[in-house]
């Protein structure tokens, strides 16, 4: 992804000493900033305070903090210390504990004094995949915002919730990825941005964007229903943090809603998610997906700039009412239209002819 | 309503030099201040401005602007002149329509040097009518939850979006009116409060419910689905700002997508609804309500208190991002469990049951 005509990834490998820079993802769009993150305890502290945030990105930089663990201590105990501890910094989406297990059993396989090498390596190696994964996804999405446009020979009208772009990823995103390759072919198409409360991720998402120069309205996550119902949304397209052998979603709190109205106007419901957000041990994911909650805070203070363009909060409710935040929800198969994997777009119930080798057909 | 022992309604009668008095209720809930409306220009202004909102209320508040006109100048062209202004203020909720043309209707038949103290009268008369109307609904509301209690033996658990309370009507509310009776009567509930972007006024429903005791739990607009999924909700109740014939109901925005969820849990939606608020000449809401489209700032900014405790605002994203703001949207009859009124609760399709003199069986 381009900004002002850089190329950047939201995460990064520096040298051993500095490890890993990623975008700061907490004070964008405001203030575009970068940190380090040194060792794997502040790789587990930006997680968990969501300076990065995003399935596929929270995967690659478990990845890389079980790297920075073997640098400091590369025993069977430390290896085992750091990987249970980045897994525990957030429940919901399976990318993280997808790579930290991979890193695991592949360091196992080694002697420690190799074990930094093989593990920088490995990182590396997911974070290309995760590059490569997205790029096969926005193809296969870009088919379809095509086959829409030429459908409605106008451009095409897509809803989108919470951010699915390169920040999310590594670089191009999961549901963005799909917008941004139909825009870059030519397919005209205008995107309805849910702000996506509490932490507004679709401000990151009109931030990228702009930046990408692809037509788009913000609007409040009330707002989707209304225009799904007045014939202005053609299709919705999101992320996923875990999907189910059976295809049910578990993605940023607000999707069910999202996925419910498009079911009742009549509109298709799509779903990017690279193979690493799939959970194949799991079918219902009602009842086998753990729901993360998070601070009340979330809730109770906004961020932006004042009225001096300087980053500040407010809190739009006092601190002595009781406040609710779960940061997920889980949308039915039944309520999804297609699933658009690296593999291509398949309905939940095909799921096992894009994934053979994981499903068996019912 | 009480607030600190002392009886508040949201609007009232001062004298005929200072006009009305009513809670500004763009300063809550950080700051509890009251304004003085002194002419129908200022009541104008209030409506538009949203320094007091709730159907109920800006159909009384048109009643006591064109009361305020009448002491002005009590020729028919200047009534026609204050009816047409005030009844452009806000274009989607009925009451302010319906007071206006019964302000309007009485007025005519009277000669103008008596107009203002015929005003006054019939303004103060809609306004206690509003109050009589709201406690039957209260009435009628609370025993739909009573019954609720019974059948589940224990608290019952009720989400309800945008504020219904006394600050939306004059006194005690509409859908909030339901709740406060139930909970004055002894019914355990706890209320799940919609924060309602992107003017938040479930920070309103918050800070009555906390001045009346009444256990409740903020939650962002996109958390109302998944509450319902797992069972977290028993009764969705809201109120309404248009109700068709067949009972189509305008309502703020995000209310159908909780509808179409409820729907979807098999949880009861309900709707309270004093008759002023039914629009008797439409039938289908979505293609005959005209929905109002706001001011992109108020999705823009948000506000609260800074950290020094002083009311603030952030701006949440850039002057450059294209914003869109509708203020209502429709839920279908076919989503309404039941619409409460004051002469009791129905389904929409039973509705010429209650209102037969208005409605013809079909």
């Amino acid at each position: 992804m381009k900004i002002n005509g850089t190329h950047w990834r939201s995460i990064w490998w520096i040298d051993a000493q500095r490890g890993v820079g990623i975008v700061d993802q907490s004070a964008l769009p405001h203030v575009f900033a970068t940190l380090e993150l040194p060792d794997w305890q502040a790789v587990a502290a930006a997680i968990t305070d969501m300076k990065l945030r995003g399935a596929p990105l929270i995967g690659v930089a478990g990845a890389w903090g079980v790297a920075l663990a073997m640098r400091d201590d590369a025993s069977d105990e430390a290896l085992a210390a750091a990987c249970t501890a980045l897994a525990a910094t957030r429940p919901t989406a399976v990318n993280l504990g997808w790579a930290i297990e991979r890193m695991r059993a592949v360091l196992l396989a080694h002697p420690p004094h190799e074990r930094f090498e093989v593990a920088r390596a490995e990182a590396a190696k997911i974070t290309e995949q995760d590059v490569a994964l997205c790029q096969a996804i926005g193809r296969h999405g870009a088919t379809l915002i095509r086959e829409a446009h030429e459908r409605l020979g106008r451009p095409v009208q897509i809803l989108t919730h919470c951010n699915t772009g390169w920040l999310a990823a590594v670089d191009y995103g999961t549901a963005l990825a799909a917008i941004y390759t139909a825009h870059d072919e030519g397919v005209p198409l205008h995107v309805w941005v849910d702000e996506t409360r509490p932490r507004n991720q679709g401000l990151l998402t009109a931030w990228e964007l702009a930046a990408h120069g692809v037509p788009h309205t913000l609007i409040v996550d009330n707002a989707g229903g209304h225009l799904m119902q007045r014939g202005h949304v053609d299709l919705v397209i999101v992320g996923a943090d875990r999907v189910t052998a059976r295809g049910d979603v578990a993605n940023k709190i607000g999707t069910y809603l999202k996925a419910v109205a498009a079911a009742d106007c009549g509109v298709p419901f799509f779903v990017a998610v690279p193979s690493p957000s799939f959970d194949w041990t799991l079918s219902d994911g009602l009842s086998q997906i753990e729901i993360e909650n998070r601070c009340g805070k979330e809730v109770r203070f906004v961020a932006g700039l004042d009225d001096a363009g300087r980053p500040a909060k407010v809190a739009i409710a006092p601190g002595s009412t009781h406040v609710s935040n779960p940061a997920f929800d889980v949308t039915p198969h039944r309520l999804v239209t297609a699933l658009i994997s690296e593999r291509g777009a398949c309905a939940p119930a095909d799921l096992h002819l894009l994934f053979p080798e994981r499903i068996q057909a019912q």
